[in-house]
């Protein structure tokens, strides 16, 4: 810890007092200026100051209508503070199996564009030269500064230089896609994050899991991807490669086979594949015909989906046993499982669970629907730009 | 965020940079006041003011004797701050099977009286009136201030008021043990730790896991304990019951029951018992029979023990997985189970890991020893003195 004195009116200070209150305007939406002074514990002059060199650089405006209620005072309303989508926008994408989406969003989370393209060739280049392409469109009809691309991938992405290391479904190894998308985009800040880790930003800064210090998100496509937030901070590891839930070997050494080589790992069990064969469906069955029969009515479906419905209450219980979290988010395909067989699993996940942590989670479903990865992977970029906006956009 | 300006003479932060200042003495031991005002970036003579208030407080003291050696510079050289074990002290005990071991700890981390007395009822009043009995002792000769009691229990562990919500191995079910030891050591303040989680900050503080921000400490003995340290912070999850690792569901759900009541569950596959169980001997086999028979030569230990090295290597690697650790520490019996079957462990774990987060795990062992729980519960109240020393001091 260092103690360093500083004064109020330091540059220092003042820069990070102006991305604590941009901050609070990009995840809480318009507010009056005086709810701003007493988030801040700053003077109304400072904040006033602040607000209007946000102003001026374009990124937040004022105005004395519009805002929520507030009850007689003496003097005047004060103003109310609104973030400017249209001023200050990032880059999202999206890499799937067969599709990439992509999305420009603008500060406060509003989603201005959406474009989403098939990906006939899997490799890294082809997915690069897609993704530059789409999002070379979006920067072209942008309506204000663009300060970066964030990529979420389905795959164990290395923090410091965005290499892909291993996304089996997409059969990428060491893939450099951080550098084969910035030689792509010249002057374009790119992050690349693993799809689970975007999934669980999003519902933690402005989904189901808004306010809530200790989630595990569960995101169940082919392969499932996990991110884990513990006490506010989402959980990295040594590389950033921690969370990666859908390989916990939760079916024994003589489970399936997982396409990262190892047997029994909770993606075999709860994964895409997973669900198809249960139904009786093709391996290679569309999500929207898997989607269809986990909405066919009647009793067979529940009962074709016990054995999934037992691992994933069994993963889920070593999940309670290991992080005590208050949330569980099951997203992706789990989102349209779950409600079919959550009886079979609740039982399994307290038949594993040590009681005490387990008294204290949920599970629920994600509010974000099918653009919490999307979301998320711009909120990565945001979090970035928002540790010192005025420098981003100085940049 | 609250961006309040301070001035370097206010309380606040004199009683911050006081705290600072103790805390690197108390892990770091003696040091040059001149380190100590680089570390912590203030002017010389504040450093020196503080290192005063410290010296009067009978908690550190100065000298210009018995430093390491430094290179010839001008001036005098800087005197050496040491801390003083004698000024003040914790206790630290550690609830074991059919054990209690206490220990009287000084500033620094200097055990300063060790102390082991049999448990032969393991109902909680009963253990509390030992460890009362035992504590009180330490205090009645101990040479300064005693600030608290920390004490480490094999079981999951509410932080808030320090109730043991299940500790299976001792049969405890929701014992208000921090309320038992307070109402018989009136004036204590009492802080009851997972005995994992202790094991887990003494190794991260002052062993082989020191200075390194992402560690699993593993102890095996009739249960598993476990503690996480993410970050540099303790994994504690919503309720504190966050890490049990033990309880993880690796051997599928047809495996071995567990005293937890589920099964399958790790420790039923590395604990004492399956250990025991591999090497021919009774369950109830003391440690010391069971050390004695780790340690037999030739190759037949190890291939007895073949099924427990899967399984630890099947769960390391969902460790790996799930926390991307720099380190493994495997203490407890699993630091003498370890090395016969280092090989067949290393296998599995790399066949269950994804590749990135495996090459930068190293599984280790612990430095510290037995003693590594005690000292962790020490630990746990220092953490708590040495956020405001002189307040803990003054109450």
């Amino acid at each position: 810890m260092n103690a360093r004195e500083t004064l109020a009116g330091s540059p220092d200070v003042r820069r990070t007092n102006l991305a604590v209150l941009l901050r609070h305007l990009h995840l809480d939406g318009p507010m009056r200026r005086a709810e701003l002074t007493e988030r801040l514990g700053l003077t109304r002059s400072t904040v006033a100051g602040l607000v209007g060199e946000l102003g001026r650089l374009g990124v937040v405006e004022q105005s004395t209508t519009g805002a929520p209620a507030v009850p007689a005072s003496r003097g005047r309303p004060s103003p109310v503070v609104r973030p400017c989508p249209l001023g200050v926008q990032v880059l999202a994408a999206e890499v799937r199996i067969d599709q990439v989406e992509v999305a420009l969003v603008g500060l406060g989370g509003t989603v201005l564009r959406r474009d989403s393209r098939p990906l006939p060739d899997r490799g890294p280049e082809a997915a690069a030269d897609l993704l530059a392409e789409t999002v070379a469109e979006l920067v072209a009809t942008a309506p204000g500064r663009v300060l970066g691309l964030g990529v979420a991938v389905p795959g164990v992405t290395r923090h410091d230089d965005g290499a892909v290391r291993f996304a089996p479904n997409l059969s990428w190894r060491d893939v450099a896609l951080g550098e084969l998308l910035a030689s792509r985009l010249p002057g374009t800040r790119v992050q690349v994050v693993n799809d689970g880790d975007a999934g669980a930003l999003a519902e933690h800064l402005r989904g189901v899991a808004r306010g809530c210090a200790d989630v595990v998100f569960v995101e169940g496509e082919v392969g499932v991807g996990s991110g884990v937030i513990i006490d506010g901070r989402p959980l990295a590891g040594a590389g950033g490669y921690a969370g990666e839930l859908g390989h916990m070997a939760v079916a024994g050494p003589a489970g399936r086979l997982c396409r990262c080589g190892s047997h029994g790992c909770w993606e075999t069990e709860i994964g895409r594949h997973a669900v198809a064969r249960a139904l009786g469906l093709d391996l290679g069955a569309s999500r929207a015909a898997l989607v269809e029969a986990l909405h066919a009515p009647g009793p067979e479906v529940t009962a074709r989906l016990d054995r999934v419905a037992r691992h994933l209450g069994a993963g889920l219980a070593t999940v309670v046993n290991v992080f005590n979290p208050r949330l569980i988010v099951l997203g992706g395909l789990l989102r349209e499982v779950y409600p079919r067989v959550s009886t079979r699993v609740q039982r399994a996940l307290l038949d594993g669970a040590l009681a005490a942590p387990a008294e204290q989670v949920r599970v629920v479903l994600p509010e974000l629907g099918d653009d919490a990865v999307l979301l998320g992977a711009a909120e990565t970029v945001w979090q970035r730009v928002l540790l010192d906006p005025v420098g981003a956009l100085a940049s």
